[in-house]
């Protein structure tokens, strides 16, 4: 009987009866989490979520924010978020998230009140065309029909809550749209102690939902597996004749992913270039074939002159790193495998030689399999190939970490390299786009594998970070630390966001990398032209950040060196709440710091082939 | 020879031939303002506008407050005004003010920088689907071809610009959007010294532009007009047999209009219920046919049961008033005749009996001398109807004047009729949506006509209002005072707004309205329901907004009385700059000191009207 409200004075506003069935459902579907933004429209949904005991509520006041706290969220639980906002422009603020959560499949269940039938498209107030108002960005789009309290109607409307929360999660999982429509009176008026309506007897199911809280309707999805037989042993034979691979993997959020992958890898001596964000670093052994410093070391001609592959197998998402995407242009002749866990076309370079949509794990475990059956036919070969990466991935990290040292100020990289070391097992780490997740892929060498490492790469987007990072740290349960590390632009884009830390008492250290403009921009060829650079792109704003932290209630340092960043990051993650660690840096001199250091790896891997008489 | 860049290295580079060409016909077009946000993508753009001195530049970092500073600027300035992102979610960010500009029929040029159709819909970063991302809220979209330095291709490109530019203007005018996608070098890489192309010697159009600075086709829209002479005759013929009648004019924004909409009103001794956005205030005399009280005394019962009208005869969008709404509904049996000037249908409540498409001053003039012509029937009826209006209008603000003075605390209508007193002639006054626009409905009673009143009232949302009155301000080039009042969610919603006051150095007064959280919600049946309230509709946030003012350079004052509250505001128009001055209020008992007003105008009718013996 639990359920839609049991108060007879709710049952007498058909609209409670309806939202009621509805909330009732998604909490049995398996939302656990809404995002909430004040409004009028969407009061019977506000009202009958905050009446669910079993929903945790997040209210936030700007939806774009709000969206970007509830993708953090979604991601970090790998479970579907609901967020809800009142009619008008407040969902048209929902956009960016909702571009975001489709590109990285990210579970979120949008619900936008809206104006019923007769209010739309004639000047009424708050009223815009919310049909299709996401476009091609959602899986799924419903304009949901105006409430009613027959038992036809709340069928439907429970069936639609289960049907909209597994898509969410379906393969390829992301947000899904419901537009609901509500006629006055919003609230749960008039209050009269009618009895339930008769027919409430006859429709017990629809009234009151299925016994033992289940779900009106359970739905089922199939997951990817691997491939047929036949294709795998195709595959392997492949495999098996090529001892110079690489496997690539690029952002993924897979946890089930490392142990097989590493297996295969360990089967076919090759090494794998791992993004930051793929979840695989963590092991800096030189036994290891997880490689992490490749950024660096794909920009050296004389390695890359020498490491043709003969097979690329990419994971993930396309790699953060630009050098290795110039070195798999480079050798564009060579034959590579992608796969891609969501059944899309993750390959923006057209140098796949062959798609396959299966689950990676399985796969990773059923080719392991095949081939430590296969004739181990050039050892000695696979085995040269694997130790020229591994070497090379070893003298590259050591040049980068000494020469670092050295240098005269704050570098922006090494906030990365600090971070390995300092954040503790089970941190979340959310670095922003831009400047921040290159120096993470080039930097970051952590020594174990349980730091989470997330970003928002669906587009790259420098919106909705801190939100993004929130929602994250929100989903911990300020068990583990959460750190942001974000460039002043991004976190300006965004600072609407810190309010959720104000109102709902979260922890986060947020690392600002102040370099007052657009650092990557003195990276890339607009540099060559000063006369509108810093005009148009270097676009430096002077602010201090130092009063956003006070009007949120956080904590504001800005650090002069690495044993204060050190200091401050530890304070931070220690004390909890909101912690803003400011290192100012300097755009110009930052790009020649970076240059500075992949000459330091260019002069010690030529140093080593001197050595080595090559 | 003016137009696209005549220095040979761009000329190298066909991307920028295209752009070049592009930008030269947008200002010859008639564009002279660009909002542009920094990115990589739309580098091409971006450069080309910044080498073109006609046009002024407006850098922007969040691209959701950029976008409405530019709708700001083209409402201001009755002109269009072109924005500029990168590919990716920055395009998005731009949606909620074009769902606005599009409803207030504001013309905006949208152009959005996109990957070329190989890095589409494949992991490409910062690559989202483009293709008519803002759905039906654009009036017009295209995916611009790839730029190509051919005759066809410039001529085409030139045609595009004044094609777009001309249908942001044309009826209903509104957003357009034009997607352009480019290859790399985005830069005006090489750097040849290459002479032009032969080809532009035989070309000299499409490389040039047409002479003496020409659009490259000019494009001429027929204005509407008034109504075909038969139908003047039987629309004049029909009002001139209705005494009682009544001139709604809502939100609107045409300096046309007054005269000869009050000429009308004159002949036909009908009031003209004038919203605050209708540009119509301004004349507080008693012989004035313009009322300003109405919300108030369309509350009271024993003025609406004697006021049975005849017609009425609406302008504009909807007016804010919630009371006049009621008062059409209850004479929904009146004819109304609602003219629309966008060729829309503004008429959310379903009472017009007429829909009239036509140019309303044109009509009014039209109208009136037909009905000078006709003869003079019932003159005594009618004076009586207008007089019982204008009285109790007169009455009304008395009331509402008298008892407000009388109140203990600061209360939030009194902004309004302080500023009606305070604001120099030709200033603009910005209101934000929710109570602040509803305030200024009751209580702004102004005593010249040179005050003008903007509001973001196509889609009512709280976002973006901060940069719409900054991007209206920058409009004025500071010469005239710009005043902005809104609440404290609005205020905070649209923050990072306050940085193009930074960038710009613009002059804005802000009345921040702090009652710590949705103050519009108390007066709404959702506060009899309080166990919620707070938490999902008062959303208190407790925020102090001083550092937001400091972090942006503003000057940031709390008032904690009238006298402070006037020297203020004369210290924020007198100074310029950015100037926040905050009115601390309480929810509660704002919604007390509303009711007790009212009521205090029910007395003053009453005692009217047995002083009148009726």
């Amino acid at each position: 009987m639990s359920g839609i409200p049991t108060q007879e004075e709710d049952i007498a506003n058909p609209t409670y009866a309806y939202v009621g069935a509805f909330i009732d459902e998604l909490q049995r579907a398996g939302i656990q989490h809404v995002v909430i933004c004040p409004g009028s429209r969407s009061t019977p949904l506000a009202l009958a979520m905050a009446s669910q005991p079993a929903l945790r509520i997040w209210m936030h006041i700007d939806e774009r924010s709000a969206a970007f706290f509830g993708l953090g969220l979604a991601k970090q639980l790998h479970q579907p978020v609901a967020l809800l906002c009142t009619s008008g422009t407040a969902a048209a603020n929902f956009l960016p998230a909702v571009v975001e959560a489709n590109l990285t499949h990210i579970p979120l269940l949008i619900l936008t009140a809206d104006r019923p039938h007769e209010l739309r498209d004639c000047g009424a107030p708050q009223a815009i065309e919310q049909n299709r108002l996401y476009g091609s960005h959602t899986k799924w789009f419903m304009d949901v029909a105006l409430p009613e309290a027959s038992a036809a109607a709340l069928r439907y409307i429970r069936t639609i809550a289960n049907r909209a929360t597994a898509l969410t999660m379906a393969i390829p999982a992301g947000p899904v749209h419901l537009n609901l429509p509500f006629r006055e009176p919003l609230t749960p008026d008039p209050l009269p102690d009618q009895p339930l309506p008769e027919v409430s007897q006859r429709s017990p199911l629809a009234w009151h939902g299925r016994p033992e809280h289940a779900p009106y309707v359970r739905v089922s999805d199939t997951p990817l597996g691997a491939l047929a037989a036949e294709e795998l042993t195709r595959l392997a034979a492949l495999i098996g004749t090529k001892p110079r691979g690489l496997l690539v993997v690029g952002p993924c959020d897979n946890p089930a992913l490392a142990e097989p992958l590493l297996q295969m890898a360990h089967t076919l001596h090759y090494p794998v270039l791992a993004d930051p964000l793929s979840q695989l670093r963590g092991d800096p052994s030189a036994q290891s074939s997880v490689l992490t410093s490749y950024d660096a070391f794909l920009r050296i001609e004389s390695f890359i002159a020498q490491a043709e592959p003969e097979l690329i197998i990419r994971f993930g998402a396309m790699p953060t790193s630009k050098p290795l995407l110039l070195y798999m242009k480079r050798y564009a002749v060579c034959p590579q495998i992608v796969i891609d866990e969501h059944g899309g076309w993750n390959d923006p370079t057209q140098l796949a030689s062959e798609f396959i949509h299966a689950d990676p794990p399985t796969l990773c475990r059923a080719l392991s399999n095949l081939l430590m059956d296969g004739a181990e036919s050039s050892a000695e070969a696979k085995q040269a190939w694997l130790t020229s990466w591994q070497h090379t991935d070893q003298l590259t990290r050591q040049a980068l970490l000494t020469s670092m040292h050295d240098l005269p100020a704050l570098f922006e990289g090494r906030i990365f390299s600090e971070l390995a070391e300092l954040l503790p097992a089970e941190s979340t780490l959310y670095v922003g786009n831009s400047m921040p997740v290159r120096d993470l892929d080039t930097f970051f060498w952590p020594d174990q594998r349980h730091i989470r490492c997330l970003g928002n790469r669906g587009a790259n987007g420098i919106d909705g970070v801190v939100s993004s990072a929130l929602g994250a740290s929100a989903a911990t349960r300020n068990k583990q630390a959460s750190v942001l590390v974000i460039g002043d632009l991004s976190f300006l884009h965004d600072l609407n966001g810190l309010i959720a830390a104000h109102l709902h008492k979260l922890s986060l250290t947020i690392v600002l990398v102040n370099n007052d403009g657009g650092g990557i921009f003195s990276f890339l060829p607009q540099a060559a032209h000063p006369e509108h650079f810093e005009q148009l792109f270097g676009t430096p704003t002077g602010l201090d950040f130092r009063p956003a932290a006070q009007m949120y209630g956080g904590k504001f340092q800005r650090v002069k060196d690495w044993q204060g960043f050190r200091e401050a990051i530890n304070e931070g993650i220690d004390r909890g709440g909101l912690h803003i660690v400011e290192v100012p840096t300097e755009r110009s001199s930052n790009v020649q710091m970076h240059r500075q250091l992949w000459q330091a790896v260019e002069k010690a891997l030529q140093a080593a082939s001197v050595a080595n008489g090559r």
